[in-house]
C-alpha cells in the first residue's frame, strides 16, 4: 500500500486512514492496555501498512496520544460558558465526570506509559499536556478580554485538576459538585499572581 | 517449615522472617514492578514457605503495601518539627525529593497497580492510605494542641500533595523550594474549613 492518492480532504482517503487507525487503537488500548501493542498489530487491525503508520505519526506513542487527544477534544472540551466562573465550574465537573468512569484514570495510565517509554514517549507526553494545557490557557484569555481575572493556567493544574486526579487515584469516591465547587471557590478566591498572558 | 518456634521478639525469628521477606519483595519490584510477581517467588526468594506469607499477610496485596508503608515511615516519616509552618514546608519538601528521584512514581504506581487488583487490592491501597492519612492527622492534630490553626487533611492531600504529585506525573519539572512555599503560604493562608479533629 502506497500513500498515492491519499487527500486531506475530509472523508478523502487520508482522512478514512485516520479513522481506521484510531478505531484500531480505541480497541487495542481497551484490551490490551498501554503499552503492550505494536504498530504492526495496529496496521493490521486498521487494513494499512505499517510506513504508512510511520510516515505519519512518526511513533507509536505519537499515535497513541494523537487518539487520546482526540478523544479529549472531542468528548471533554474545554467550556466557553461566557463567565470564568462557570467556565471553571463547567471544566472541573468535566474532569470529575471523565475520570469517574469504570476507565476514569486511562489519561494517567498513558501518560505513566508514556513516562516509562523513553525519548518517545516524553516527547509524546510533553505534546499532549502542552496541547491541552492550551486549550486551558484560550479559556483564561478568554476571561481576561471580557474584563475578569482568572488565575494561572498553572493554578488550575495544581489546585482544581490535582485533587480531582488524586482523590480518584487514592479510591475517596466521587467527587461531589460541592467539593467541585468548594475548589473552584478557592482557585477563584485567590489573589491572582501576575496577570495571565 | 512451620510457624513453630515464631517469636515476635525484636531480632527473633518472626523479625528475621519480616526482614527477608520485605527484602524480598524490594527486589522484585525492582526487578518487575508491582503485580509483575507472585507469593512463591517472595517466598523462594526469602527462603521462607508460601504458607507462611499467606497466614502473617493474607495477600500479595497486603504485604506489598507493607513494604511500601514502611519503606516510606522508615524514609520519609511525617514531620515533627515543633510548628505547624515548619512542619507542612518540611512535608511538602519531603513529598517533592521522594518523587524526584528515579523511581519517584513507585507509590503512585503501587496505588494504580492495586486499584486494578480486584477486592483484595482495593483493601489493601485503602489500609495504605488510612496508615498514611492518619500519620498526617497526627502531625495537624499536635498543632492543634499547641493552639494553632492547621488545615484539614484533605486540604493537605488536595493541594499540597496532589499538585506536587500532578506536576511531577506530568514531566513540569523539580518541584523547586519556592513553589513548595507557595503551596504551603496558600493551604496557611486560607480560612480552615470546621477544626481539624
Amino acid at each position: 500500500m502506497t500513500e498515492q492518492g491519499t487527500s486531506s480532504r475530509p472523508g478523502g482517503r487520508s482522512a478514512r486512514v485516520r479513522a481506521s487507525v484510531h478505531r484500531a487503537v480505541t480497541e487495542l488500548v481497551a484490551e490490551t492496555g498501554y503499552g503492550n501493542f505494536t504498530v504492526g498489530e495496529v496496521a493490521t487491525r486498521a487494513g494499512v501498512a505499517d510506513s504508512s503508520i510511520y510516515r505519519r505519526w512518526g511513533t507509536l506513542e505519537a499515535l497513541t496520544t494523537d487518539v487520546a487527544l482526540t478523544w479529549l477534544t472531542t468528548n471533554s472540551p474545554i467550556p466557553d460558558t461566557g463567565s470564568l466562573d462557570t467556565d471553571l465550574r463547567a471544566y472541573a465537573t468535566g474532569v470529575a465526570r471523565d475520570v469517574s468512569g469504570p476507565d476514569g484514570l486511562a489519561v494517567l495510565r498513558l501518560i505513566i506509559a508514556l513516562s516509562q517509554s523513553g525519548e518517545a514517549g516524553a516527547r509524546a507526553r510533553d505534546q499532549f499536556l502542552t496541547e491541552r494545557r492550551s486549550q486551558l490557557q484560550h479559556m483564561l484569555d478568554r476571561a481576561n478580554a471580557r474584563g475578569e481575572h482568572p488565575p494561572q493556567a498553572l493554578d488550575v493544574l495544581d489546585h482544581i485538576l490535582a485533587p480531582i486526579y488524586l482523590r480518584t487515584l487514592f479510591g475517596m469516591g466521587t467527587v461531589s459538585s460541592s467539593d467541585i465547587d468548594a475548589l473552584v471557590d478557592r482557585v477563584l478566591a485567590t489573589p491572582p499572581g501576575p496577570p495571565a498572558k
